[in-house]
């Protein structure tokens, strides 16, 4: 970690069926909380279908942009799986099978289970690092700072331990968040005061329904845990002025 | 409805609290859902920050590419809503009070319950068509192509009634799923068979858990019915053929 360094990423979901509505995306989430966690900010999110003219010029654009760049879903064994040929095209690298992937799938299938289907899993870019799968088996992988992961959630999830030491983070984004019983439109004056009074600082206003009653939860976020505890303060001031509820959530 | 052209539109989800991992964002799923049945594909899907320039840019990039755009979140009273100033730049329009947004929440409230904090909810492009919201009085508005709707799930939800006779939608996008107990490297070659046999309709697969058992659901996509009907023959076939079993999701 660096601590006077900030360090962004960006995410590429891709996956037709993210795009027809038909599965919802989790990963988006499960990433950017990780990310944060290790003190990288997600700078934005792409949808994407699964045409390799999409990702190619989606991945030129984050790699030169961003940090790191995060892709999910498209490493399959099935011919809609186009994500580790699509990035070795992108790379001018050689679309080839991985020794190494090779010998991890080859020990984790029965003698006889590691058919052609499944060896389409370890054809990847020349040289590709590997990212293990401990769930199951077949390796995701990383090209310079393209992280290239699977498309289910908690295939995905189970893969994160094994990111930490490729990842270097700047400092870690910390937040606080203050649950109000009230509307946003009681307190969007007093707000709006406190965000100008510090601009460095992100806070957010989000209405949120809970056991039938409406709330707004506040999220103040920053490096520096100085400047959220002021913002807080800030905060709890005016909430207290207006005789407003703070509540647990 | 016209049967004979392909309609496409693009999401926009604006927020941070998304990128942040915070919130988990489950609307571009309803969207491209409900989008779907009107006829319209959803391309690309962008989440951004509440930052007026990347808001803008994408917005103007969107526009010109594709038939619809939809943008969630930003909409409400707070210093963090900023989509209809930022559309308002976009297109060149005073951002005014919108006289019928303005009587809608004037009868929507209780007397003195109008305040200045709502009363942000009503400035708008100039004479932007108003998406009458049936949850919680305040409209979203389109200009042009661009459909402003807000961010809280259950509102947005509730106002897509509204858009039926705004949204002019090609053929339906007609679907099938064959859900199987079987992994996708036992079907992988087959299925890219199917594929290259049918290039105009799109195969996808997806594996999945159930009752503690692997499965994989292959879903059939195209405008034209007899095209879906003879994708799922060929695949019926060698399902049959390799002894794999249908199984009900």
């Amino acid at each position: 970690m660096n601590k006077n360094i900030k360090v962004n990423a960006a995410i590429i979901i891709i996956g037709n069926e993210i795009l027809s509505g038909r599965t919802q995306d989790t990963n988006t989430s499960t990433l950017a909380t990780w990310l944060n966690s290790v003190g990288v900010k997600v700078g934005e999110v792409r949808i994407i279908p699964d045409n390799e003219k999409t990702i190619i010029d989606t991945l030129n654009l984050y790699r030169k942009t961003y940090d790191y760049v995060f892709t999910t879903g498209g490493i399959g064994p099935t011919h809609d799986d186009i994500t580790a040929e699509t990035v070795s095209k992108t790379f001018g690298l050689k679309y080839e099978i991985h020794k190494e992937a090779f010998k991890i799938l080859e020990a984790y299938y029965q003698p006889g289970e590691f058919n052609e289907g499944r060896q389409k899993m370890v054809w990847m870019p020349k040289n590709a690092e590997l990212i293990l799968n401990p769930t199951s088996g077949a390796p995701g992988f990383s090209v310079e700072n393209v992280f290239c992961l699977p498309g289910v959630p908690s295939i995905l999830k189970s893969m994160l331990g094994g990111l930490k030491n490729k990842i270097v983070g700047g400092a870690p984004i910390l937040s606080k968040t203050i649950s109000l019983r009230t509307v946003e439109s009681e307190i969007a004056n007093s707000l709006t005061k406190v965000q100008d009074q510090n601009k460095d600082v992100e806070i957010g206003s989000y209405p949120f329904f809970q056991a039938g009653k409406l709330g707004v939860s506040i999220v103040i976020r920053s490096e520096d845990q100085s400047k959220i505890n002021n913002c807080n303060s800030q905060i709890l001031q005016f909430v207290d002025q207006k005789k407003i509820e703070v509540v647990d959530r």
